[in-house]
């Protein structure tokens, strides 16, 4: 199990094809990895200035859109994973 | 359903024709793509320094002009969005 | 009508001679653009960093002079205007 | 008359002649602009990060010593002024 | 014995096979050096702006996925260290 | 008499023989300007990001040292002075 | 004396043979300075945003590591010193 650190989210890639089952195809996507994928943890969230916790957005299972090159990838137990800031998710696929 | 994360805002561009009927030209805008559209979704809003939440000015269906090369472009079920942080949008035409 | 966001403020240019009448030249805007005109909207004024917003100086019918190459230029029912951050009005004429 | 916005100030500069009776000489401010003043305006301050207003030092009448390269020069009914930020000027000469 | 000072932590990186039991491989990191290790000592933690103390989240014995190229080498006592610092850590290993 | 503004302070260099006699030599000062002086005047100290002063830690007669390269140089009344920010003093010669 | 302002910190290097004694040797340290040194002064701290004083965590007397190309190098009364910022020190050498 991994946990993540203050305002960072874990995040599985949905690749192309149940992209476009769910509709979501970014313009240049094809050629490049999906910028879609499925939460599987969430940090503690950010810390503002003046040492208040900010509850994150997301949460488990949403199912997001996130900035191009944005994330670190990393794998563990098999599957890859990307792990990115709050602040690079752009909007949750409802 | 797409729900926009903290301080952005999903805007569907109005196109060319329907720019000149409403009057809004910018100069150059003829070969770029226009900076005016419509508000699909807005986020919660910005997170301040201290913690608090400050409230969108924008809200659904205003019709707005955005700084030029600002946001993200995105399809989903067919249609082209452009994800973009509030602060990117320059006024509201009334 | 236009309603400029947060810090924002809508501008007219005042033309040339105008400005020579007024007496407002800066020193080699014969071949630039005058850095001078006059205020049509203001936004609801900036957010500090603890959230409170902060009124705006200007208000409405305020002839101003405003730093070289600021805002965004823009046509709207075929006037032209420019729309800049209230920081980058130098000074209201009185 | 001209109200400078913010944190702003208006100087007028005080020629070389007078920079040598008064004392203040910039070594190498022969060849460029003397960075010396007289306070003609004086803004209502710089608003802090959590909005408070920060009553500017200077007042008007004020003899003042200022960064060089700072502000931009500007002519009113026939007079040239420097408009620049409170925090440009050095030191007010007593 | 090392303390870390303040957002600072130390850590022993651990080598490539016991990665690979553990399931973690940053994709090209058979390479590179791995990007994991075991936490060894924390600093008291970060200094909001307000001169609040931020708690670190994590703590001795933690087992971790940090940044590439992130923190300082030190030997001490024979041992190899990594000094860096607590947002350059993605992940607990739980 | 000259006063500096806000978190500024205003100081005469101490020449070369005068630094070795108080035993101050900075590794490569003899080409260049002494890094050393006392303060002749200092301003009213910085404003917090919440607009409250802060009040400076050097006084009139310190003798400091100084970061190389800071602050603007200054003839008055036949004096020449370096008018530099309080930040850029490392310490007092006790 | 000297005496560091506030978040500066004065440290006498220890040199490479007591380096090896103690333990800490910095990877490719024995080309360049030691990163290692004792602490003969502490400032008074840092001013955080809101004005308040942060106290130093490091004190007169510890053993500390620093990082590489931090701080400048002072020769008083015939001793070298490195002024740097608490900010610039790694760990605490207990």
């Amino acid at each position: 199990m991994l946990k993540p650190l203050g305002d960072r989210v874990i995040i599985e890639r949905i690749e192309e094809e149940e992209t476009t089952k769910s509709g979501i195809v970014l313009p240049d996507s094809a050629k490049e990895k999906p910028q879609q994928g499925k939460v599987v943890a969430v940090g503690s969230g950010r810390v503002a200035d003046n040492g208040a916790k900010i509850t994150p957005e997301v949460s488990e299972g949403n199912k997001v859109v996130f900035a191009k090159y944005a994330g670190t990838e990393l794998k563990h137990e098999g599957n890859e994973y990307l792990i990115l800031r709050e602040d690079d998710i752009l909007a949750v696929i409802g």
